[in-house]
């Protein structure tokens, strides 16, 4: 592994907008890919939504060939109404992963924001400034891609500390 | 509609445990179709056990081609922890019957008792009560496949009042 370059799919889920962001690395070199991200029109059923997010999510695995997905672990500080909704996106992104075969790892937001500026209390702003050193070049579709590029990235660099059982 | 059969595939949500059954109905004569539980490994991760329940219902659904789908709305009441992995697996289940172009109905579980007993408030014990006497010679699999079976009375008993507008 370690000398092989990885491809990772970060993914930030919601339910009008699930952000996605391609990274491939090698050795703590960071190549962007592609990011984007999965509007669903509000007005939509959930189920609607669900099925939209399902479908562009396994057109992005089918075009990118990730050897990974990444997820955030969900905040439990978030009332149970909000949990439920997110909750929902989850499964089908999680769903998605595991019939294309790609394992995921999930993140802490805190573990995410060490791993890309060493500080587990970061803000937003900080996040996307130091996306902005590490892809100069790279134009960031919305919050929610940045997010998503972020995820990848804590994936990337910890991924080598993963081991074969916690795969898929 | 009002003179046609209509199979409805009631669905129990449940991350080990997901109740399902389907009943035929026409003019408040319910026949009962199947009944049965996708039963996960506790022990899987969440996406295998979500990736189980999604091929479990698209077998269902294959096989006996129901007209509606049915869930419980969800309880608010109960914790974030909890809601975010019910959230997940109601997630599956809904893309599950959408992608099927099966649409959906969601009822409290006050419509559900309410429909099966007269009363917003009975016992789950009273609801199996009821189920038995609808259907005498049923083999009920467990007791979310009861609830299950409920839910699709539940619509069954409510369809009619459904206008085309609000089907997938």
């Amino acid at each position: 592994m370690k000398n092989e370059n990885v491809i990772v799919l970060g993914v930030d889920p919601g339910m009008n907008n699930t952000g996605w962001g391609v990274v491939e690395g090698k050795n703590m070199n960071f190549k962007h890919i592609a990011n984007g991200c999965i509007i669903s029109n509000k007005k939509w059923k959930v189920e609607k939504k669900l099925e939209n997010i399902f479908y562009n999510l396994e057109k992005i695995i089918e075009e990118f060939k990730p050897m990974y997905g990444a997820v955030e672990k969900v905040f439990v500080n978030i009332n149970a109404q909000s949990s439920l909704k997110l909750g929902q996106v989850r499964g089908v992104i999680l769903l998605g992963l595991a019939r294309s075969k790609v394992p995921i790892g999930e993140y802490s937001p805190n573990q995410i924001k060490k791993s890309l500026s060493g500080y587990g209390h970061a803000s937003k702003d900080q996040i996307l400034k130091m996306l902005s050193h590490i892809f100069p070049e790279v134009k960031i579709f919305n919050d929610d891609s940045g997010d998503a590029l972020a995820i990848a990235i804590c994936h990337l660099m910890n991924v080598k500390f993963l081991d074969e059982k916690d795969h898929y």
